[in-house]
């Protein structure tokens, strides 16, 4: 069984994706799956499966598969999921007041239990889910007070590094960032950034792939 | 010089971080950058850069580096960013309208050109922008009238499939996807995933690493 930190970048990301997979497994009853069958929910392959999984353990047995509840609840354990965890919401503006609104954190473990904003208008008013809008000022004390461990970045980019540097000196040791600029922050702390702008480019490198056919050069 | 089929996904996705390093650099005056300074700038290290950027063709100079503004070239060809892209946003809910907002989009070549919602209370209405939301049913007509490549989709998880079932009949070859959900889409169709609960899942895995220690095993 291998050591938390040895396991690869890649192979974290698509833990969450198995465990959604895992859970419609068990929602629609089925009680042992093969790596097969997962990567093909997945959308990976067998060996990529296997692979991933054997960081967790020694996990399946060969020829049946994984007992499904099971795998679910090693790979909850991995992901930290069996607390919920609480995280605020800073920058209550478009992307904030949609980022409230999206059902699936709360599903998935997880509680938003404070939105904070700079603008004077904002602040002080409460939010559909009947959260009051906090001031920036206010991070340090309800990042304590309400066991803060996650904050979701929606502020303007010009914002967004002195905003982290008052949320990394409350404690907040992860943050998802929207804006789009790295952000310096110490060592412990982890940063994960969502940029819609670089999907879209990617998604233009394989429009612009089909457009020139597979074989032309274009450098 | 190496076919495009063959650059791997990883190095698709760091190109446009690449792309955005550079044109911060170029905005600063520096004629020159070296695969150190590059990687300081977009988070990784010189041997990825170098690696990275040997996809594109024989760039840079041993000793010297890059030239900024002939690299912000290649990446753009690369990328197919020489065309501003037609892109439709689906579903105007919240999350539609957040996304129709960012101003991000305008910025890098991607001219959102139209609307869609399957809510008669929302049809007819005209954003902020100045477009009006169209009925799903108007999909197939206005993607072709509009030239639309990138369909963007922000509709419940239930509804998902079937309007990109819609989308890939009227056209469409790359679709940027909020649901949690696989869709299932011909081999000639990408598709990207924006799954937020997983991004908050892998910050709880790294803050459960820190919380176990490293070297707790916790299988």
């Amino acid at each position: 069984m291998m050591d938390r930190s040895q396991v690869p970048e890649a192979t974290i990301e698509r833990l969450p994706i198995y465990l959604r997979c895992l859970m419609h497994a068990q929602a629609m009853r089925m009680p042992l799956i093969n790596s097969a069958g997962l990567a093909e929910m997945a959308g990976t392959n067998a060996a990529q499966v296997r692979k991933d999984l054997s960081y967790l353990g020694e996990l399946g047995t060969r020829g049946i598969g994984y007992d499904v509840g099971e795998l679910i609840g090693h790979i909850c354990r991995w992901l930290g999921l069996s607390q919920s965890r609480h995280v605020a919401i800073v920058g209550y503006g478009r992307l904030g007041q949609a980022l409230l609104g999206y059902g699936g954190f709360q599903d998935r473990g997880f509680s938003v239990v404070a939105v904070f904003d700079s603008d004077p208008d904002k602040i002080g008013k409460t939010t559909d889910g009947g959260l009051v809008v906090h001031s920036m000022e206010d991070i340090d004390q309800i990042i304590e007070s309400e066991k803060i461990e996650i904050a979701v970045l929606a502020v303007p980019v010009t914002e967004a590094q002195l905003v982290a540097d008052g949320l990394v000196a409350s404690g907040v040791r992860a943050i998802l960032d929207f804006a789009p600029t790295r952000l310096e922050v110490p060592e412990d702390v982890t940063v994960r950034y969502v940029d819609l702008s670089v999907e879209l480019q990617v998604l233009s490198f394989y429009l612009n792939t089909r457009e020139s056919g597979d074989a032309r050069d274009v450098s």
